[in-house]
């Protein structure tokens, strides 16, 4: 059997784990041939491609980045996008393609599959842990891991010098990576996108807990974190040119407001892209080998539109378009495990 | 209320994390007093136990270790071990005990609740994973992290100098971290508890993997692996005062056998307690957070004879008796994955 | 003997290691007595301090930040400063005073020991290493770890999205960790306070690379490097109320020039106070150490206004008015390795 | 320019990181070519060589290993080994070969120059730091850094169980990693080559700590350390066919002690190849990017013989025969900050 595979959307630790898994399951126990698009879903639609086999991915495994290249492009940005998919795929002779990506590479398959251009099985692919109906998607725990190492260096700034620091993370639709790096790192508050935040509330929470004695605070704010409406001013972050915001505009907002309203010396650190790169931890190398074994499995039993995802501790399945259909927020009671602490 | 804690059995990054949970929520939202029992059930049989508050657990999050101290010591091991714990219950005025242990602290949980000499609730921690109706005890991801770090390093050293490199991980009766570990590191060969491993299939598939040009091998031993009968000779372990096998012994053993039947250089590397010791993962702080949290909370619905577990990406509580009925073995799915890389 | 010990300026790994190590060669070898001013020259000038001991310090080596807390007070803000440190000194008994900070906590020093206020001895403790007449100072090893570690990561998402990216580090003066970082992190160009760089050339730099089909760089700036005179503008950095730039503004510059002049897509990463927290490196921790005991012994000897000094693998001595004399640039032969990788 | 590049001895981090900069430099600066030989001397005896170019170290900068392979091979072993060394630079028409490597590889390198076979420099690697006239060789720092975070990973479960911890680290015939990661550890004592210890005395050291009401120690071993004579038995440790001595010896008879003499629980953990491969540190890698540009200078200005060495602060050579005359013991003052802490 002749198997595409492609990775699109922003950088993510883990990819080539879930390539190198998908390969050797591939090569190894299938016989099959497994191909690569290049740069995501716009090597599908040039016909740009790599043969891929066990030599290729040899030591790929606690590489970042991906051997593949991504992008953003999506077949819907094209009026023969899907056409060229399908030309694609039979010029190239793949009778299957796997795509490994987030919400908006994944929803791009589910057109794909949906227009019966390709036999799609998709991979849960964002350092934001938001796809529906997995508990983990890959990246998720690498992602967290440099926030809480960088919170933990924080602290002690933020003690020697009685400073508050706001830490903005990545998460613009949803608070995973807050709520956990928070928790982790034992952030006074953490604010997500989930819950508007009453920015009055938060100063005094910061000056209750000077007057208990406790001089130094770290406040985690996710990118997509925003006020309750009239509490207070907030532009809207700078689109670039893949439609994604400028970070650092909450970040900076939120720490000259607390700043204004407590007095106390405040400073501001955007973690940015160093959460997306370099070598995965180990439970995200797990994570990607088992998903990448689960998906080619699933090519060989014909489960087209399924999506691989973690639930209950082992891999299952899942419809493709389901999984994209609404993004997954932070479990309630977990944001509460991050409020409990500080309250 | 008044509340007692214990930390039984050996040290396992997150400990004080879970102490800090239950103290934070226990003073700050319930108003409760929360007393440690130190070194484990031995300070609950003799009384010795300490006052806790936020100021004392302050900085404990990251920090490894237990303030608590510990111990394998037992109420089983005392012929009026049941009474002498009831009896420190009544004196301390707790009306309730959290005990945070694995399968052999629990294991007294559950005598002590049955015999109706304190209300415990148990919180799962074991670096092995091998706790039942849970998918994640916590230590356990540091624990991965620390040996897939280590086999990180190993490999470059089998590489440079052509050699197989054994390695052995903890791991009595399950192959939890040698399984992660393993897929993680990206070894040749894992050795799991659950599976006996046939020593000529080992040196045959080292052997075909060097034919085919790869002069290095990683292979990966739990400590409690073992072979298949008849097919190497393996003494006991030696066993230490605790009933713990002193470390080393399976690994040697398989080092020595593929040495001589393969005739490739081959080392073993014993890991030992680095596995065990030191700051908590993100993931096993945020795992320690909610566990302590939610153990608090069952407290307070006086959920007596509990457990609070991991399952399907949110805490819920199972029967403790249930969760030590028998071990948890690694999944068949995942120990395939491990399986399918080097086949 | 009774002996005074203060940190000033900006946070620093292994402040703690230092006081640690002179605590316990103080009070176990020497058998003084010692105090710790609180928030630097603040605590000399107000008379606050506590006592130190052993126990006191137990713990504090891998810890990041100061027990004493900081400041960037000096005696120079205040007319009659000099004499209230001279006050202090009588009033609390202490013969001695161990100033632990960098360029402008040791210069206050200078003021103090040469009006005869105190016996000072300085350590030099900054993470730029600008400090004169030692070859370290500490601090600096673990910044340029972190910042290694950030750029590690940086390259896979250069390499995935075809990016340059472009990474702020510290260095208002100096460019020591923007050189390190670089070379560690393997970065195309480096751009340090020492040689004013043409904007021009760099852009036309990346340009001939990508020409040669490698389509992402990255690009290291201090927060002191400045265009060459009439190639660029660049806007003077806002002051803050301690008199430091806020962060952010070259990098920001460096990177919309880049993108506006190759025409590739370019982001920022500002890495900021990350750099100068948590845990020390083990060659900090033993630097710190060494220092530490080498101040005590200073102070047994009677060494006034001299500073402990790494030269040539040893702890020696040089004048503390000599070391804060000029600022220690880049070794010119260090900064043409940077240079040579990426010509 | 042809030039030859070998890597003999042990695996250590930062052999291509040395490579990656004199390939760099000279294709891109001198316009050479460079060659590597494989296995170390083995690939010199054997005319074995490979092409190297910019292209083909991409990627390598943080890598461990060496992309060479290496060996402990030696022209001595061979009655014709420094004729065929002769022959092969003739064949391969090398006219310079730069040589890197530890005691062993670096003097076989005195003999070839010696005998006028090659022209030869020389670039000082080893973990153990213990080649004469350099203040540093690559690798040190990596392994002192992996021998501290095991050490602090052990103080959680020394102090958790109130045990003894015996740390074995590298180190046969001199104490650096020892005597560094002691001090960056905090160890309670740190035993090394060049001081034989009493036993008595480090159970008496230990006894007395203990009964202060510190019930848990640290201590590190050199593979080396040895007793003084009398004081105990130590049986001499195997020897492996290269040389080299199996570990764990000392380590194991020093906790078997200790817990004989004191009735303390004790354990030990041996460090082993962990110590030696994978992912070098920030400084190491500037050491030897420094390193590998500076050889290839020396090539080009002829300076035969030579081998390039850290020294105050900046790179400079030495005699290369004057470096291996003699191995480079700790510093007695550092020795002294180890001894300081735990008196």
């Amino acid at each position: 059997m002749r198997v595409g595979v492609l990775t699109g959307g922003g950088d993510c630790p883990g990819l080539n784990a879930v390539i190198r898994a998908i390969v050797r399951k591939a090569e190894r126990h299938y016989g099959d041939s497994v191909i690569g698009f290049l740069d995501g879903w716009h090597g599908v639609i040039e016909g740009n491609f790599t043969e891929l086999d066990v030599n290729h991915m040899r030591g790929t495994l606690p590489r970042g980045g991906t051997v593949l290249g991504t992008s953003r492009v999506s077949p819907r940005m094209f009026d023969d996008g899907i056409d060229r998919v399908r030309a694609t795929m039979e010029a190239t002779g793949a009778e299957a393609l796997i795509v490994i990506g987030g919400e908006g590479t994944l929803s791009a398959g589910v057109g794909v599959f949906e227009a019966g251009a390709a036999n799609v099985v998709g991979v849960p692919k964002t350092i934001d842990n938001d796809i529906g109906l997995t508990e983990l998607t890959f990246g998720f725990d690498t992602a967290v891991g440099i926030a809480t190492a960088a919170i933990d260096r924080l602290h002690t700034t933020a003690e020697s010098h009685d400073r508050v620091m706001v830490v903005e993370v990545m998460g613009r639709h949803v608070g995973h990576i807050a709520t956990w790096a928070g928790i982790a790192g034992g952030a006074t508050l953490t604010l997500i996108p989930e819950e508007p935040f009453d920015i009055e509330a938060v100063a005094e929470a910061i000056s209750r807990r000077h007057r208990r004695g406790r001089w130094a605070s770290i406040v985690v704010v996710a990118e997509g974190a925003r006020p309750k409406e009239g509490t207070m001013e907030l532009s809207e972050p700078e689109i670039d040119q893949f439609g994604h915001s400028r970070l650092g505009g909450v970040g900076q907002a939120v720490a000259a407001e607390i700043e204004a309203r407590t007095g106390y010396d405040t400073r501001v650190t955007v973690l940015g892209h160093v959460q997306r790169g370099g070598t995965p931890s180990a439970l995200d190398r797990v994570l990607c080998s088992w998903y990448g074994i689960a998906a080619i499995d699933a090519v060989h039993e014909g489960d087209w539109g399924s999506m691989v995802a973690f639930r209950g501790g082992e891999i299952s399945r899942v419809r493709l378009a389901d999984a994209v259909a609404q993004l997954k927020p932070v479990s309630p009671a977990l944001y509460d495990v991050a409020r409990a602490f500080f309250p």
